[in-house]
Parts: structure tokens; C-alpha cells; sequence
């Protein structure tokens, strides 16, 4: 939907709540996809998505739409109507979506949708709840179409018209008499074959599939290389136990690539960053507490300066630019290793051959850097000779410094099992300004003879 | 693939290689999927992963596969090749992959391909090559399955089977004799109805499209949010021209969140980032001579204060803090809004609520920082009070500041059509130095009365 009439929707509903119009927020609910209601609730005002929320539920079906497609933080949405109002939405759910939302909601709420829920769906909801949020368990789909290897193309036709759950089917997976996977047909391909040719003869037996166990980032890999449209999930014995479609991928990439960013900058998962004060600050604080802690460690460090700097007062001026120019380098240099690991292109055995390649790149840069420097400083600030080439010199080292820092220290922490996302800021940081200050204070001791 | 047998993949190709037991490299690559081969050259050195690709142009169709799979720069692996050699490879390529690789060739291979290949695909390729690269029309395949909305359901289902190219249709598009776009189906609802029943009578009419001129990141926002597996994309007359499948779309996504982290950080795209050297001075060069800028600025202005600095040595040493945590917040609060722009979250309306947010946050950090810094700087740095009360107040109006800033550059760069993720770190950078430096040293001048 155009954001133009996005904004429309989103104004309308806002006037017809705050009017009362009960019947006209009903009828622009039902005309609207529940995709674009769902993104208008989450622009509503709080009380004002509340109330649209509770008037479609006189239609189940159509809440569980935007229930399922809702974007934003779902307990505000649904946190506190009662287990009697959400069971016929939860039973319309997908299992899937069921699980993942039941998770989020406090645990009598929680308790009283699943007893409300019919038994068989209750079973399937809570094994789906076991499984790990973020392995391919916790993002597949019950809902699949396997069919017996042994049947006939025309017997699986008549089986995907009476099996009313295969509504997005697009592959039909086949499976022996213990439900092992055995291969994989798309549906046109059940169209092209004599209708008694048997499954096991049409279809492909190379199926690319996951454990239950595997991680979210590795299927969405997965998906991605391969160009899948579903992937098949199966268990310990090799049973197809479920599928997880390139929607859900989709979800996780965008979640990945989100969390790597916020992750660097330390700023936590961004539902957080942007919704609660506290939960900001509570994720936010760390990194700046230890960016504090390097400050203050530099701040000792120029203490044992304060003689030299008493005689040329001059070198305050570029711990500025030192620093800088040493952190924005290591910020470069980390950003294209921990999106470059992400991504599946830098594995640990390229350790050496991405430093080699970032000591090239950063021995241009900063001699291009320290050589402005030096000249502008000569000219612009009025700096002494010895001064300038005390600051090229050290722009040179630290800048070095900041670009193998800025490469090691994520493809070590990869390396050792920590996620280089959350490694690399702060250390990185730290590092620069404690080193940083000390090499600049040394060489510029060196060439001011001081 | 697990990442053993991929690595053994690239190990036993390499191996062959450099024994020159072409037979084994041609039956391993038959053995192994396209993409599989594809991930191995790239991890290949360059003269290896040519001869491997030499010896599957044996086979087009294959050789097609690996082009169409391979992630790297392709024209490493194909650019030395002949026009006589590539074209069959192209003639068996979708024609969206094949106008794609074109545009990356020199003229002259791209030319002699063009002529080589049929007259008809060529036509095809050329028109394709006309949409600009991120737009539907530069991501869309013009191989899509379209039938009149007059047929049958039965005439349909033989439409389906006789038609080779309709290989990856999961949908059936409608179209009236014009060639508008005017409904769709899944095979599935294909097989549902009664054989007589005419398409117009079962199909979806309410169709989501986009125009050619679409953006590729508005193309993936909408299969995302709608969980589309292919979106169909007309002409400015409605006539239906192509579709974009999930898979281009996943593609879209992760260069996108990968461009988003790399603009921030200044290095530009992660191709150019990890292969050449020169490239990847070229494009990060940039981002640091605006941080040297903002450096050099920030000298100047600590030179005015050359006289202050020699009475008090040791307001040098708190320059690094102030300018880290302002840095640091600004960078934080940046990284949270470019993300929310990117992801739909954050629209220009909500610029007032977006900083109101961030204030509160910052107005808790600030103080706690602050709070801390001071407390430890009296401590351990034996810092006068004056000195800590003039470092705490600097840090609570510079890390307000910084925090405002990255809020408010991202938001307004949007509304006024530029990148948000390029201008946002240079900007930022500089300001805070500039200002950083300024605050603190009218702020200590006021505390210390000097």
C-alpha cells in the first residue's frame, strides 16, 4: 500500500475511534489488507490501537491476520485482554505464530489461551514452544505437505485438494512409511507426469534440509545460496517434523543485519532502543560506561604527560585528531569484517590474507592522512615544524594500530565463539584510547627533544 | 553444504587443478550443486577457480548454474574469457541474470555475447539492461506465467504443462487480452475448482504490483511485509512485464543492511572493501579526511585556548572522554535511527517523538556518566574539584548534544531525499569535534575562572 494511503488508514481509524464509530472502524478493517491495518495499530496511540484491536475481534479470523502480522511490541496490543477474548484468535493462528507470541505473554495469560485452544492444537503449540527462539525449531511451521513415496501423481492431486492446511504449499515432500524424508517435488512438476506414475519416480531424492537444532542465521544462509522457497526441517531419526518458508527468512535476515548494527553501536535490540526509556538506557549504558572507562584511562595516562604539556601547552590541541582519526579507521576496518563474517565471506582461515589486505589499504590512507595533517597544521594552526611531524608520526602508528585492531579483534573474538559484534565496539574503543594517547605523548616526547 | 564437505569441495578442486586431472574436476562439478562449485571458486585463487571454470564450459548448462550462483566479482572469473566461449553459457542464463553480468563486462565481450546469443533473447536481455539496476524493472525476470482470464481451469492446467519457461511459477498471473494485469491464482486453487470453471471466476483480483521504476529496497519492504514468494511488475500502462521472486528479494536485503553499515562506517560496498586495494582507499578515504577536517578544527579551536591549557595542564587530559562519550551517544543514537528509516519504523512524522525518546534517554545516561566520571576522576586521576564539577558538566551538555545530533541529522538527511546512512557519520563526526572541544573548554573556563 502506498504510504499516502497508509497515512489514510491510519487518520480515518483515528477519527472513527475517537468519534465512536464503532461500525465504520469495522468495515475499514475488513476492507483493508491485515498486513496494513497491522502497520496502522502500530502508529495508533497506544488506547487508540487497543480499541481498534477489540472491535475486529468480533472476527477472528481477520484479528489472527493482524495479530500475526503485527510488527511492533504485541503485549501492548493484546497484553491485557482476557484468555476468553483471545482463544478464537489464538485457534486461528498459525501454530507457528501461536508459539512465538505465547512466549511473549505473561504466563496466566499464556496459560489460559493454551487451555482454551483444542487440545490437538495445543499439543503442536507447545511442542513448537520447546524449541530454542532462535534455531530452525523455534522459526519452522508444522503445517507441510508430505505424501507417502509410494503414491501416484493423480492420488497426491486428489490429496492436496482435500487437505485444506497445505494452503501454502508449493513443494510436496515425500516421505517413506516412518515419515523419513525422502525427496522433494514442486507442485508443477506433479502436473507434468503420466497421472499413475508413482511419487518415488518423479521426484528429487538430493533434498537440501536442516536438524531442528540449527541455527537461524545458518538457514537463512541456507535459504539464501540455495534460492529455496521452503526448507524442510527434520529431527534426530531424520523424520520431517516441519518447514520453514522464505517469509520467515526474510524476518531473520532483516533481524540479523538489524542486530549486527545496533550491536556494534551498543545500543542493544532495537524494539528496545525505541519503545522503553529504561530498556534503552539499560542497553545503551554498558557500551558507554566502557567507552567512560577508556577516557578516564587516557586521562591518567595524559596525567603523566602534564610536565610536557606544561612546557608546549600545543599538544592538547591534536589528541583530538589522534584519536580520531585512530578510531574512525578501526570503526572502518571492523565494520567490513564483522558484515564480511555475517555475510559467510570471511571465514577464520582468512585471518591473515584480511589483514594483509587492510595493512595495504591503511599504509596509503595514513600517509595520505599524516601528510594533510602535517601540512595544514604547518600552515593553518600555526604548529612548529617539530610539532607537525610529531602529529604525522603519530597518526602514522596509531592509525595502523586502529585498522589491525579494527580486523583482528572480531575475527578473534569469531574465531573463539564470541559474536563479533558485541566484542568489537567496546574493545576497540578502549584500545584506541588508551594506546593512542600514550604512543602519540611518547613520539611527540621523541621529536619535541622534551 | 556444512562447512566441512564445502571445504573438502575446495580442497579437492584445488588439488585436481594442480595435477590436472581435468576428469576428476569435471565429474566433481557435475557431482556437486551449482552453488556449491560457485562458493568453492570464489575461495579459489584467481588462476584455479578459471581453470576449474574452464574445463565446465564443457557443459553450458552447468556453467550457467556456477555464473548465476557465483557472489564474487564475476569478471575475475570471466573476464578474460572469448565471446565464442561465453556465449553459450549465456544462452542457457535467465535473461535478468544475463542482463545483470553484461553490465559488469567490458564493452566489447558484452557486445560480442549480445550478437551471439538469439535474436530474441538478446531483444529481451537489451530491454532489461534499459531498467536502472535498483529498480524492479533492473531485479525483474521476464519469464513469468501469465494466461488469459477467459481460459479454464482445465485449459490452464495444459497451458502449465506445455509451457517450459514456466519453470519457478508458483502463481498464475491473469491478464485481459491488453495484457493488464487483472488477478491471480496459486497452482494450488488452480487444482481446487471444477475443470470448467474460468479463471476470472476463481481468481484473486485484488493483485499487489509494482512499477518498473519501483525501488529494489520498496520492492523488498513489500514482499516482506505482505510474505509475498513473487511480486508481479507492470508498465505505466498497467501491462504486466515481469515479476520479482523472493529469492532476487533476499538478495536486495542483505545488500541493503550490508550498504547501510558500510556507509556509516564510510568504507563504501563490501566488494569493492575486501578486494581491491586501491578501491578500498578511494572509497574510505573520504569519511576520514572529513574526520581529519573536524580534527584539524578542533586544534584550531584548542589553540584559542593555549593560555587557559597553560595554567591548567590538565584540561588536556579530559579532552578524549568528553569527545568519546559525546562521540559515542551520537553514534548510537544515529545507529538506531538509520536502522528505523531503513526498516519502515521510523517515518518523518515521527521526528518529534523520535527526539523527545532520545532525550529522555540521554538525560539518564548523561547523568549517570557524568556522575561517575566525576566521582572517579577526584579519585583516581586526583583531579581538583573544580576540574571534575567542570568535566561532569561538560559531558552532561556534550553527550546531550551528540545524542541530539544523531537523532536529528538521520531524520532530517531523510526528509530532505539524501541517504541517511551517508551523511550521518561525517556530519556527526565533525560537529561533535568541533563543538565537543568548544563546550568543554568554555564550560572549564567558567568553573575554573580562568
Amino acid at each position: 500500500m502506498p504510504q499516502d494511503r497508509q497515512q489514510l488508514l491510519v487518520t480515518s481509524l483515528r477519527r472513527f475511534v475517537r468519534r465512536g464509530a464503532n461500525d465504520h472502524v469495522r468495515r475499514l478493517v475488513e476492507k483493508a489488507r491485515a498486513e496494513d491495518v497491522a502497520a496502522a495499530l502500530s502508529e495508533l496511540m497506544y488506547r487508540e490501537a487497543r480499541s481498534v484491536f477489540e472491535l475486529t475481534l468480533i472476527d477472528p479470523v481477520s484479528a489472527a491476520g493482524i495479530v500475526a502480522a503485527y510488527e511492533s511490541d504485541l503485549t501492548e496490543l493484546i497484553g491485557g485482554l482476557t484468555g476468553e477474548q483471545l482463544v478464537p484468535v489464538f485457534a486461528e493462528l498459525a501454530p507457528d505464530d501461536a508459539a512465538d507470541i505465547l512466549q511473549e505473554l505473561d504466563e496466566d495469560l499464556r496459560a489460559a489461551i493454551l487451555d482454551g485452544i483444542a487440545d490437538e492444537e495445543q499439543e503442536v503449540v507447545e511442542e513448537l514452544m520447546q524449541y530454542a527462539e532462535d534455531s530452525a525449531g523455534g522459526i519452522m511451521s508444522p503445517d507441510f505437505f508430505a505424501l507417502d513415496k509410494e503414491l501416484t501423481a493423480r492420488e497426491a492431486i486428489v490429496a492436496l485438494q482435500e487437505n485444506e492446511d497445505a494452503e501454502s504449499a508449493f513443494y510436496v515432500y515425500c516421505v517413506n512409511e516412518e515419515g523419513t524424508l525422502v525427496g522433494v517435488l514442486s507442485l508443477r512438476q506433479l502436473l507434468m507426469r503420466p497421472p499413475h506414475t508413482q511419487l518415488k519416480d518423479m521426484m528429487v531424492s538430493d533434498v537440501i534440509s536442516v536438524p531442528v537444532s540449527q541455527d537461524q542465521e545458518d538457514v537463512a544462509r541456507i535459504v539464501a545460496k540455495y534460492d529455496l522457497i521452503a526448507l524442510p526441517v527434520t529431527d534426530e531419526f531424520n523424520k520431517l517434523v516441519g518447514i520453514i518458508t522464505v517469509d520467515d527468512v526474510i524476518d531473520v535476515l532483516r533481524d540479523e543485519a538489524t542486530e549486527d548494527m545496533m550491536l556494534m553501536a551498543g545500543v542493544g535490540d532495537e524494539d528496545v532502543a525505541l519503545a522503553s526509556t529504561i530498556g534503552a538506557v539499560r542497553t545503551r549504558l554498558p557500551w558507554l560506561l566502557a567507552a567512560a572507562g577508556g577516557g578516564l584511562g587516557a586521562a591518567v595516562m595524559i596525567g603523566f604527560f602534564e610536565g610536557e604539556l606544561k612546557m608546549r601547552a600545543q599538544l592538547a590541541a591534536f589528541i583530538p585528531i589522534v584519536m580520531g582519526l585512530g578510531g574512525n579507521i578501526g570503526v572502518q576496518a571492523s565494520t567490513i569484517v564483522v558484515r564480511g563474517i555475517a555475510m559467510g565471506q570471511l571465514e577464520a582461515g582468512k585471518f591473515l590474507s584480511a589483514l594483509w589486505h587492510e595493512l595495504k589499504v591503511v599504509a596509503i590512507i595514513a600517509v595520505i592522512c599524516s601528510t594533510l595533517v602535517a601540512g595544514l597544521s604547518l600552515t593553518m594552526s600555526g604548529a612548529a615544524v617539530d610539532m607537525a611531524g610529531a602529529v604525522a608520526t603519530s597518526l602514522l602508528v596509531v592509525m595502523t594500530l586502529g585498522a589491525l585492531l579494527g580486523t583482528a579483534v572480531p575475527m578473534l573474538s569469531h574465531r573463539f565463539g564470541i559474536d563479533p559484534a558485541v566484542a568489537t565496539g567496546p574493545i576497540l574503543t578502549t584500545a584506541i584510547d588508551l594506546f593512542g594517547v600514550l604512543i602519540y605523548f611518547l613520539i611527540a616526547k621523541a621529536w619535541l627533544g622534551i
